[in-house]
């Protein structure tokens, strides 16, 4: 641990400070160039955008920008540590956009005094990006920012923390069910955890198919069901009519387990009470809910994810946001809608059932990877995810309406 | 024109929209680097400024890294044409950042519903940058936007198109007093226009020496004097108790005329009536209050200014801005503050009395400069300009006590 320590220190200080800088796209040697990059040229684009706002999209880089955006209240694990010592987790998100998805990627850390005070300052710089990456801010609020921001916004506003999570989980979970040989319609789930992440997969589920009366979800005083007054808008759509109160009550024939909580917290005592061939999402970072090694001890019947690249199946938001973002922006679609993340989840599902690249076998330091327990979600690493998951979520975008512009040609392709 | 315009477009859309893009400064191909770069290795930089809000610095862009901000509310000449129509301004305002001071630097464009407002939003988001470069934003509003966020941001808040002209025109005009044998604060002096950078040219001059009864300014509606009751408090400062009214009155034996105003507002006859040796800064932008020659033709002892390139003496911001962030921000300094302009005055001023480096007349397409009537300040193209600015900048931060950290070691010799 010092070790890594050490190296990220180092890593984040050296040669410069930080992780990204600004280039020139354009020349700006001479006389003549700064003529037309600076004054009297830049008159022209300007005329052209006050005339039409979306020759913005034609002139300037707005169109290939994404905003990465907090306020540092949920920092990765580490909690509430405010905007400032988020840029580091900021500067990464935006390195991640540029080296998967050539997108040009901005941090912005926002202090505010309210939660509408931290909407309003988005919503006023909102239009100098194509497009705005929410991260790292707590639950509840969260849910009332991204509402409140796509509501407001023009260009479309996404909060990767739960989105970017449901839609590999998503993917990963109907990978993991078909090999199970269960349906997500008949399927029991447990759900530790009750924060933005937790929210968000559930809700994507069950725009997948889960039945809302299946799911019973846990925060850190137990099931939420419906007899409890201590319960926000968002958990209680999750209240279940009940007289479970515990994980143990709830988890006996369940078939599937998403964590999204702390270390350590289902029990192999736990896990042997699921149903046969039970799914097992243990998603907490850096320490899942059960080690894998604890769990294939326990039972050998089932399939298990977790967030760490250590083990297999790791359910990792990098699969999804650069590319959700890049189909996006490329069609100028106003909104991330459902049909859009549904088009991304089936996108990453099916790249797992395909033959794996050499490629993606050497930079991930595997022999051989072939759908199956052990290989239900691609590779973080896999160059097929840029196209086809951007080229899905482009699609269902124009198919939906939200795009601006129509497909371009043969995109991606 | 046309063949600008024409230009112009095709530089702002090919082969990219825009000017500029984010790339990376650190390594970003293997599963070890992003682990160092994102999750779990970013945690520890995380922790470190958390810890300790100065390690920003150290292990973030924030160190280097300007962002441009507007409204749009007085873009170029063209006047308020909104948020989204300045950004190839903004953008070409971080190219020149870029190319003239290695500085990183980002345009961001905030719309809002009141002048506070649009202060809230810049001050909610300044923690995110190094410093803040305020830009076309429209009078008397800048100044009040500008004094809030100097007291309410940590890092420094400059409007260039105040204090960026005000610096170069003072580094001019004081070079041509002293090639015509005057002094600043004997100089009678006529500043026809009133906004925001007239104010900031003006104050300028008064701290650099010039006595304040000795100007008088113009408005549209003409004199600036103590019986009107239509001034703004910026305007107030510059009233006179005269009865004098009109350019004609007030230009008799005046020494300087600084114009920022429109095109050939000054007329040869209005020329005739000014002092012996006078100094004509014509600014207006692209065409001065009067061409240079229609200017000579009418008095052969003036030393002239305008703020073009296709004439000699070129007040242009580029000699300062970037020279003045850089020095700013390598001793981390809180403001920029009197002593740092003043700085950057005299800094400007000390290279044109030096003999001129060969690629400086080659990039100009100049034969020979020699500071005299017709070579007063630098070129934008000098390349001692970035380290003899930012070090007198840097230096003057050092020694009003607005520096946070010491002189690097050697700096910028």
């Amino acid at each position: 641990m010092s070790d890594i320590r050490e190296k990220a220190l180092q890593y984040h200080s050296e040669p410069v400070p930080g992780k990204i800088s600004i280039e020139l796209t354009k020349p700006a040697e001479t006389v003549n160039d700064l003529a037309l990059a600076y004054s009297p040229g830049v008159a022209e684009p300007v005329r052209e955008i006050a005339a039409d706002p979306n020759n913005a999209y034609k002139y300037t880089a707005k169109g290939n920008m994404v905003a990465v955006i907090s306020n540092g209240t949920a920092i990765l694990g580490l909690g509430n540590l405010g905007p400032l010592a988020s840029k580091p987790v900021m500067e990464g998100k935006a390195l991640l956009f540029k080296r998967f998805a050539g997108l040009d990627s901005i941090d912005i850390e926002v202090k505010h005094r309210t939660t509408e005070d931290f909407i309003n300052t988005v919503e006023n710089i909102a239009d100098t990006f194509g497009g705005i990456n929410l991260e790292d801010i707590k639950a509840p609020e969260c849910f009332e920012i991204e509402k409140a921001l796509i509501e407001r916004c023009s260009v479309p506003v996404f909060h990767d923390d739960q989105h970017g999570t449901a839609i590999v989980t998503a993917a990963g979970m109907l990978n993991a069910l078909e090999i199970q040989g269960k349906k997500l319609k008949d399927a029991l789930i447990v759900c530790l955890g009750a924060g933005a992440a937790a929210i968000a997969c559930m809700e994507l589920l069950i725009k997948c198919g889960a039945q809302r009366e299946h799911i019973y979800m846990l925060d850190r005083k137990g099931v939420i069901h419906t007899r409890r007054d201590d319960l926000n808008e968002y958990k209680m759509l999750f209240a279940n009519n009940t007289d479970k109160r515990t994980l143990q009550d709830v988890i006996e024939e369940a078939d599937v387990f998403v964590g999204v909580s702390g270390p350590d917290l289902l029990a192999p005592e736990d896990l042997k009470l699921m149903a046969d061939k039970p799914v097992v999402f243990a998603c907490s970072n850096p320490d899942p809910e059960i080690k894998p090694e604890v769990a294939n001890a326990a039972r050998n019947d089932l399939i298990m994810a977790t967030g760490r690249s250590d083990y297999p199946n790791q359910v990792n938001n990098v699969l999804c946001f650069p590319f959700i973002f890049r189909g996006a922006l490329d069609v100028r679609a106003t909104a991330i809608n459902d049909e859009m993340k549904i088009a991304a989840v089936n996108a990453i599902r099916a790249i797992a059932k395909e033959p794996v690249p050499e490629e993606v076998l050497s930079a991930s330091g595997e022999s051989s990877l072939e759908f199956g327990k052990d290989y239900i979600i691609p590779k973080p690493m896999d160059p097929r995810l840029l196209p086809r998951v951007a080229r899905a979520v482009a699609e269902a975008a124009v198919a939906s309406g939200v795009a601006q512009i129509e497909m371009p040609e043969n995109y991606m392709l």
